[in-house]
């Protein structure tokens, strides 16, 4: 039961403490790259996603989805002789991952500075909503609590509206990609030089450097951004304009492309309009420039004007729903929608991985993930247990 | 000039061909973590993003942001001389990252099979619009092309209301943030066994992956969602709430923090209520549970429930502004703002690095991004050229 996906992580064996969704992105990720990802699950229950819906035939599928291919043990941490096995474990690992609350892991006995004396070849990742050092370090967070309080809500959404949270969940999924990047650079570290670090991720931070140039916009010219629908703050034409049958995205992010949009809508004039002649200046006419370009576009549909800008080779396309999105011949042909097991003699269908390389397949099945418990015989003999 | 961040990628050589934003991201987080980054720019204006404002005395602070730290060298890869220069660099550098449409390195000269017969240390990461396959392969694409492809504007937004960007460039980012993920790996892949690989991120693929729960509400619902305002999908109560003086998030992820909620509230009746036992039920019953909550909440202010449910455990924050967010004393204590010379006597403001280890420092200060060409002596003796 230790087949895994090969991959750039094969041979990397993570102990994966981590619940919900945060911690468990980040060890879905590296299960697909490769490593083996052993999920240590409180007796009762186990990780809380397992009780969030949908549900096939009982089973969790927003748990199937982030915890395919690895598999699972419950231990009771609190109790010595699962304890015991918990160290076993982690005398093998090369990471363990943990997305409690700060001091959660002192408390039981295993904080960094326990377990960097007991295994100093383990790398220690934590992803928190916090962080593991400041004032608010201990505060509880869930993602739509940093989505709040790190900015990304007062900028998403429409115009004139309430904030809105983004559609995914960018608090938690964003914490969960920093911290794979984090943990597999302390890989290459240790295998340079034999150093294991602790990796201290957290989600309130991940927002901040989400935020990219809403930052400077704040920071430099004293704006404070609000929401702009579907419009770039600060690239225009880049947006979405309405058509007779719907919408279209023009993506004009250069003079050259704007000049090509213009023309390919039959309105060279819009281009050589003197208040439109850089992005500063379209930028400044944003309103005016809008409507010249809707008032050409809504005369006609979105698939005819598709068709006009591609082969202008002007970046545009359509909003699609999720129907659309996934049923785009380009999910298919990149193996974005993966199967897996639904456990009932079905399948489930989930998002692929995008992290593709040449040196590895990219496997259209995956395992499920496990039952809770469902790996104990095979770990316990792996350990020697 | 070759002082860098130290991080877990000191000793590692990252030729960046990349421009604007996807690319740059990825760089940047290297850079970061200790890697040194070179810039290979087009002599004339560099890479696109220098045109793109807020401006600080003639220099773009959206390019500063993203290419902080790194180096800079102009070089015309269509031109004998300066293609010997960008040949000896490959041949001492560890990745080489670019985020071209697909074909054009090729149309170079410089694609993945010439590079990895020339170069067999070079992991080579591509961070394109679709990817290197598939039938849209070489369409053009920007950020908000693919967010609106990818089906997160379907779900980003006010309920009723057009679809909305997402308010941060998670198109582009996103990207790079997997690209770096995976350059990461590939170089631990590299040091155990000698071989490289070719990367290949499409931004498309990352917007699926990025779709999270909102895939398996359709492929196991049948259900097309859209958007939700601020409110969460599959959690309740898990979204903004009106308070007297704004709103208030709170996320109440399971059973006991739902409880624990209405305890803090005075309203132990509310989760009393049979309807609302589970979050199954109280996703069904959401519309009368919010209206019950809400008309707690607007009889007092956003700070008096924040402390009192601070007090009582349950996680919930305010919706900040982008200044709000940049001025929470958690961001100082975590060094979230940091500092670069702006080029005139001046300081720059820019997000700080997520990515925290114990072994390595935080800084408080970098390297200005490069001027064009700005490293070029230093570069050229560094090969010895």
């Amino acid at each position: 039961m230790t087949q895994t996906t090969k991959g750039p992580l094969s041979g990397v064996l993570v102990i994966d403490l981590s619940r919900i969704l945060a911690g468990p992105y980040c060890t879905l990720l590296m299960a697909e790259m490769g490593a083996r990802v052993i999920k240590v699950e409180p007796p009762k229950g186990g990780d809380d996603a397992r009780a969030y819906g949908p549900f096939v035939n009982g089973r969790s599928t927003y748990f199937a989805s982030v915890n395919r291919g690895k598999e699972s043990i419950a231990l009771d941490l609190k109790a010595e002789a699962d304890r015991a096995i918990f160290e076993k474990l982690l005398a093998k690992a090369d990471v363990v991952v943990e997305n409690f609350r700060p001091g959660t892991m002192e408390k039981l006995g295993f904080g960094w500075d326990t377990l960097r004396k007991k295994f100093p070849q383990l790398i220690y990742a934590s992803a928190s909503g916090f962080g593991h050092s400041g004032p608010n370090s201990k505060d509880p967070a869930y993602d739509m609590v940093v989505q709040g309080m790190g900015g990304i809500m007062s900028i998403t959404g429409n115009e004139g509206q309430p904030p809105s949270r983004v559609g995914m969940s960018i608090g938690d999924i964003g914490a969960g990609l920093f911290t794979a990047v984090a943990v597999n650079a302390a890989l290459v570290h240790r295998l340079k030089t034999g150093e294991a670090t602790k990796v201290d991720i957290a989600m309130f931070d991940c927002q901040i450097a989400l935020l990219e140039n809403a930052v400077m916009r704040y920071t430099v010219e004293g704006e404070i951004p609000g929401p702009l629908g579907a419009r770039h703050p600060t690239i225009t034409p880049f947006q979405a304009f309405k058509t007779s049958d719907g919408a279209i995205i023009i993506a004009a992010g250069n003079d050259g492309l704007f000049v090509k949009t213009c023309d390919a809508l039959g309105r060279p004039d819009i281009a050589a309009d003197a208040d439109y002649k850089s992005n500063a200046l379209r930028l400044k006419h944003h309103h005016r420039l809008e409507a010249a370009l809707e008032s050409v576009l809504k005369g006609n549909t979105t698939a005819h004007w598709l068709a006009i800008l591609a082969k202008a080779g002007v970046p545009a396309g359509p909003i699609n729903n999720i129907k659309q999105a996934l049923e785009h011949p380009q999910v298919a042909a990149r193996n974005m929608l993966i199967e897996v097991p639904d456990g009932s003699g079905g399948t489930l269908k989930l998002a692929g991985n995008p992290l593709k390389m040449s040196a590895f397949d990219d496997p259209a099945t995956r395992r499920p993930a496990p039952d809770l418990d469902h790996d104990r015989d095979s770990i316990l003999s792996f350990i020697g247990g």
